[in-house]
């Protein structure tokens, strides 16, 4: 039987990059199918009751949902290129890693962005991406956990495409890249690399994103 | 070898308790040593520099945080009674609900204690608790994913005992156990069981904490 893969989202979530950049990766043909927040589809509301967020990723039928379990399960389902390391404790420090990134780190930047750059919450987004330059400088590695991409790359490794849209819809800078070098080079390593590029939405659709969210015209 | 296994934690925290009942479950000797939180050793700062939170738990030392991290973490390095199911969907559902009642939850009973059973913040922690009630009223089992014990019970099975803490402190009656009786009959199964029993704290000392927390004199 052939797999039948959908994946419901909207292009410019990061959550949802997560699942096409681990779908890509295992080269898993699937169906985009595109939400409308303001507008849940039947589906979405079948698929995922309780949350009635997206992703949603639907595998014969059956429905998974929450980014990093949806990440999981693809690395057991589909073998070929391993997302998670079979080290037991090099696999927790990159969960221990994408979690906190995810609520320590982003939360801090998305206030710098909500707020417009205002000096304190960029303060505080300078203090918590200060621990991740500080990891990054001590693992010197390509990627987060070595020479390939693995988990906290295709969580995290691209976020700073979104922080990038935002400047520029916002016309401020909120990270300044000359004071986290390793972040930056990470983040380009983990751009440059076809299966994020692919999962990535347009930077236009991102700064496009940005102003309706900041209720500038387009 | 030996193992060395060592757990750093606060008897109150329900975190903590996870990583407990997962020791127990597999039969690990472990050192418990207890933090105090307005003065965290120098032990947790190191281990754990970014979050500086509990559980930690330090396997031949090599440090693990988050609380979900260390329980899969527990899960693949002794085997014996699994924790995790093997089929990737069960897995994926149970790391779903785990995460859920984490996320959505938790923090609307939290807030309905905190607030000392203000009516709002009690009908909101009612309103998510009833998804939990109808999914295990669905799933008809005496734990969450069948017969034995699993991650959402070593997650957060027993929380209520949290609750029904907090509720003796505060005299009110916080979560009404006749609305939700399949919540109550999986608690009591959880609550139950030995390796979770072990691994909570005494009634006492909840009590006591939560006295603490609401500036009532002990």
């Amino acid at each position: 039987m052939t797999d039948q893969v959908k994946l419901y989202g909207v292009e410019v979530s990061p959550f949802v990059a997560r699942a096409k950049i681990a779908l890509n990766l295992k080269g898993i043909n699937y169906e985009f199918i595109q939400e409308d927040l303001d507008n849940k589809s039947p589906d979405l509301l079948k698929y995922n009751p309780f949350l009635k967020k997206v992703p949603v990723l639907v595998h014969n039928g059956n429905p998974i949902s929450e980014s990093l379990v949806i990440i999981e399960y693809i690395d057991e389902i589909w073998k070929g290129v391993p997302i998670m390391t079979k080290d037991a404790y090099e696999k927790a420090q990159a969960q221990f890693w994408a979690k906190v990134i995810d609520d320590k780190c982003h939360p801090a930047v998305l206030k710098a962005i909500l707020s417009h750059g205002e000096e304190q919450a960029v303060a505080e987004a300078d203090e918590q991406l200060q621990f991740l330059e500080n990891e990054l400088k001590v693992k010197g590695s390509k990627f987060f956990g070595g020479d390939n991409i693995g988990l906290v790359d295709i969580c995290v490794g691209y976020t700073i495409f979104w922080v990038g849209a935002a400047e520029e819809a916002l016309g401020i800078e909120l990270v300044a890249k000359d004071k986290f070098p390793k972040i930056t080079e990470w983040s380009d390593n983990c751009i440059n690399c076809q299966v994020v590029k692919d999962g990535l939405p347009t930077r236009e659709s991102l700064v496009a994103f940005y102003n309706r969210l900041f209720g500038k015209a387009e």
